[in-house]
């Protein structure tokens, strides 16, 4: 099976998906968009960092489709949902499913539901299919803690830990996790949103709503690591008494029982890093990835196995919760 | 939510499951049949060793179903596709979608394709789903692998070990896998197929055929597991030289590739129970679950689970891969 897909958005996690999508036999680029006009007429592959694709980057999808068509359009472009939805409109009336790492689209039903409503009310109007994915939300804090609840005659509690040592990742994703700064201008960055990993709620929001509870609240909090002594280990060298790095909770409540429990941890000279789900019913178990999963890398993979599973489903705005296994595949002899 | 149920074969399994769904409010029971003259006419609950719950056990499905309804069967009386066939008709004339325990309907289509197309084109006129399905096979060491691989941007080989002590088990599950016997009256129980446990060769087939890999050749092997000292964990001592469990292994091939490998091993006095899942790719990582899962348990569990999946599909032979999550689910208030 391969399957054609254009690409919308060429900002440093397109790029990488760009050359994931490459590197697989079951997936054809047929074309690209970007608005910047710095980067439309250039050769995508030569911008991406590799060979040529014999594809030039389009300024907009009718001129990416040219004489061509496509099945999905994989979308990395936004995390917010307002500044998504009017992306959506093209990629519809040109009959394209999208895929697409927005983070508030990989479950808007409970925070933003009048926009949720109308995305989905568009992809039936078109007869597509669109979902927000990639590696978190989309999987490991979300869809993986739900299929492993499938194991369960009762549950009660889902906690959730991704730890990550941030001095293995690229230097941008240790400065956005705050690394190096003093507590003050970790408040500043705080206050100011660009500390936040978005899309915590919609996790929350997700696992609560295929295991049917209903929530009352569902909270957020974001909280500096320090360094209780010299870290070395990252790009430079953080003092004691410096930030190392972000902790930050997301929590469901049924009244004031704190069922689902949702921690992100990345820090600079962290001592392990691990994927954990915990499970508490019947049977209460915990699940473990040690050593952890590359963020970067995985987002990319999620996001290309999840264009075959969404051909599979109905027309609407859908979540991971609805798709045949979105598991990896091979271009079928 | 709440689904109504009739269930269909009350061995061991099926009183277990009577049990479980009845714990649950999401699950209504609404009728029961055997065929065992013993069991007609008995007191549903009171057999299973609950209360009464106002059912009468019945030998045929009109009888159970006589002035009710009930929107799916759950099927707990064979492990062949064979048998299971002839048992599909009536619940299909009865417009019942089918989630059964059968351990050879995982994933029939590469050892009993034409068994599985009549299948198949049963369901789709009746306009009903089925689907096999279990923990074992159905959910660790299948579709939770390949769930798995959506990480994934390669996969080059699924491994995984199901790995228990069967010292706390039941009495029957030890003799089942020939804690105690000698090597000769193992290798008299494995020539007569009672050791073997159903489901391998169909969950090689089932991570296969969702990668869209092409095996040319899927073994199975059952061996015992020797005492090489006294264990005196089990239900009775076992003495050394005597075989304490069963090690069967499930492979997949292309070519002379191994690229899958199911390795279950259940024996008394083995040190540590566990799952483990090893995907072998980019990235590669393993899953763990210390302690393992307890088979009856989660069976029944999976089984209740999926009950609510197979009302969201569209009619035919299904597998798990073609379900939305089939996580746990409570009744919605």
């Amino acid at each position: 099976m391969t399957i054609d897909v254009v690409h919308i958005g060429l900002g440093p996690l397109g790029q990488k998906m760009i050359r994931s999508a490459v590197q697989r036999g079951s997936i054809r680029l047929v074309g690209a968009v970007d608005t910047d006009p710095a980067k439309i007429g250039k050769d995508l592959g030569a911008f991406c960092g590799i060979g040529s694709l014999g594809i030039t980057i389009a300024g907009r999808l009718d001129d990416a489709l040219r004489g061509k068509s496509a099945q999905v359009a994989v979308v990395t472009t936004v995390s917010g949902l307002a500044a998504f939805e009017p992306q959506l409109a093209p990629l519809a009336r040109a009959k394209l499913h999208v895929v697409s790492t927005c983070e508030e689209l990989a479950y808007p039903w409970r925070r933003q539901p009048q926009l949720a409503q109308r995305i989905d009310q568009v992809c039936r109007h078109h007869g597509i299919a669109c979902i927000g994915t990639g590696v978190n939300p989309g999987f490991l804090m979300d869809y993986l803690p739900t299929v492993l609840t499938g194991l369960c005659q009762k549950v009660t509690g889902v906690r959730v830990w991704r730890v990550q040592d941030a001095s293995v990742r690229r230097v941008p994703f240790q400065q956005k996790i705050g690394a190096g700064l003093t507590v003050k201008e970790f408040e500043a960055k705080r206050e100011a949103g660009t500390l936040r990993h978005v899309g915590l709620p919609e996790s929350v929001d997700f696992i609560a709503a295929r295991l049917g509870w209903q929530l009352d609240k569902v909270t957020e909090s974001i909280e500096p690591v320090m360094a209780e002594q010299e870290v070395k280990s990252g790009y430079k060298p953080i003092a004691k008494g410096m930030v190392r790095g972000v902790y930050q909770i997301g929590r469901g409540f049924v009244a004031n029982d704190e069922i689902i429990t949702l921690t992100f941890r990345a820090a600079v000279g962290e001592p392990e890093s691990y994927e954990e789900i915990r499970i508490e019913g019947e049977p209460a178990f915990s699940s473990r990835i040690a050593g952890g999963i590359n963020g970067d890398l995985a987002t990319c993979a999620v996001t290309l196995n999840v264009v075959r599973s969404i051909l599979q489903v109905s027309p609407g705005l859908k979540t991971m919760a609805d798709l045949p296994i979105p598991s990896w595949f091979t271009a079928s002899p």
